[in-house]
């Protein structure tokens, strides 16, 4: 169901400097970067070593895009620090709906865009020990299935 | 010089029954649980998926011993949720070093006893992007590197 840590999302107020520190001090490098609207967040993720499934677990760094985006509001609350945690799985849809059946709320009825083409969905921290938790299927995963399904 | 998200560390107010729930919610297993007296905690490793460098990426649990033990602190400040991250490395007394005369403050001066009999260090969240951040040199890496010492 869950097959790797696939990110751990971290909120902060500017990105570049805290991508220099995750470089200066790790030599970890950015190895996507984009802007999510939807969201409301800039984003760059770094990679930190390769998972058995054939992916990434990487540090994902958040910068809100304006003062009332969720990332945004979390600053305000918390400063910056981690913001969410992001398990891989092969079909986010199907893993959601199981999810929810175990009577955890899933925040978005259908996966929506992630990182780098990935489909994601978060759940409901009150239903998972404070974590807001996301779940991610990496874009070769879908890519994969489509073939499968042609 | 990482080359694992090793585990997300995440406090509770009750091992049992988050435990419970990461197994109900997603089939995770705990695979290992300690008391760690040294931290105050009981702490629980459930694994999520393989790491390409041979070890497992996992979400730690850690219920606090006593009122007044690090977690306990953060449960009162900020409720359940993540506590901290934790990056693998081969050799976890290097990579403080390293990190150290990188301005980061390392806050165990010699490598501590960790989960699992890994060896570990913890970096000052706020040199860290309001991180806690853990650095784990896993238990078989350590016993190699004594194998080759003899």
């Amino acid at each position: 169901m869950l097959t790797r840590i696939d990110h751990v999302g971290i909120a902060c107020h500017d990105l570049e400097a805290t991508a220099e520190f995750y470089r200066r001090v790790y030599g970890l490098e950015v190895a996507h970067e984009e802007v999510n609207e939807e969201q409301g967040v800039r984003e760059a993720m770094l990679r930190v070593g390769g998972t058995a499934d054939g992916h990434w677990a990487c540090v994902q760094l958040l910068q809100p895009l304006t003062d009332d985006s969720p990332v945004a509001k979390f600053l305000q609350r918390n400063g910056e620090g981690v913001h969410h945690v992001a398990f891989g799985t092969a079909d986010v849809a199907a893993t959601a709906e199981t999810v929810g059946q175990r009577g955890v709320r899933v925040l978005d009825p259908e996966p929506r865009h992630g990182t780098a083409g990935s489909r994601i969905t978060f759940l409901h921290p009150k239903d998972c020990g404070g974590v807001l938790t996301e779940l991610v299927e990496a874009a070769d995963d879908s890519a994969a299935k489509s073939e499968k399904t042609l």
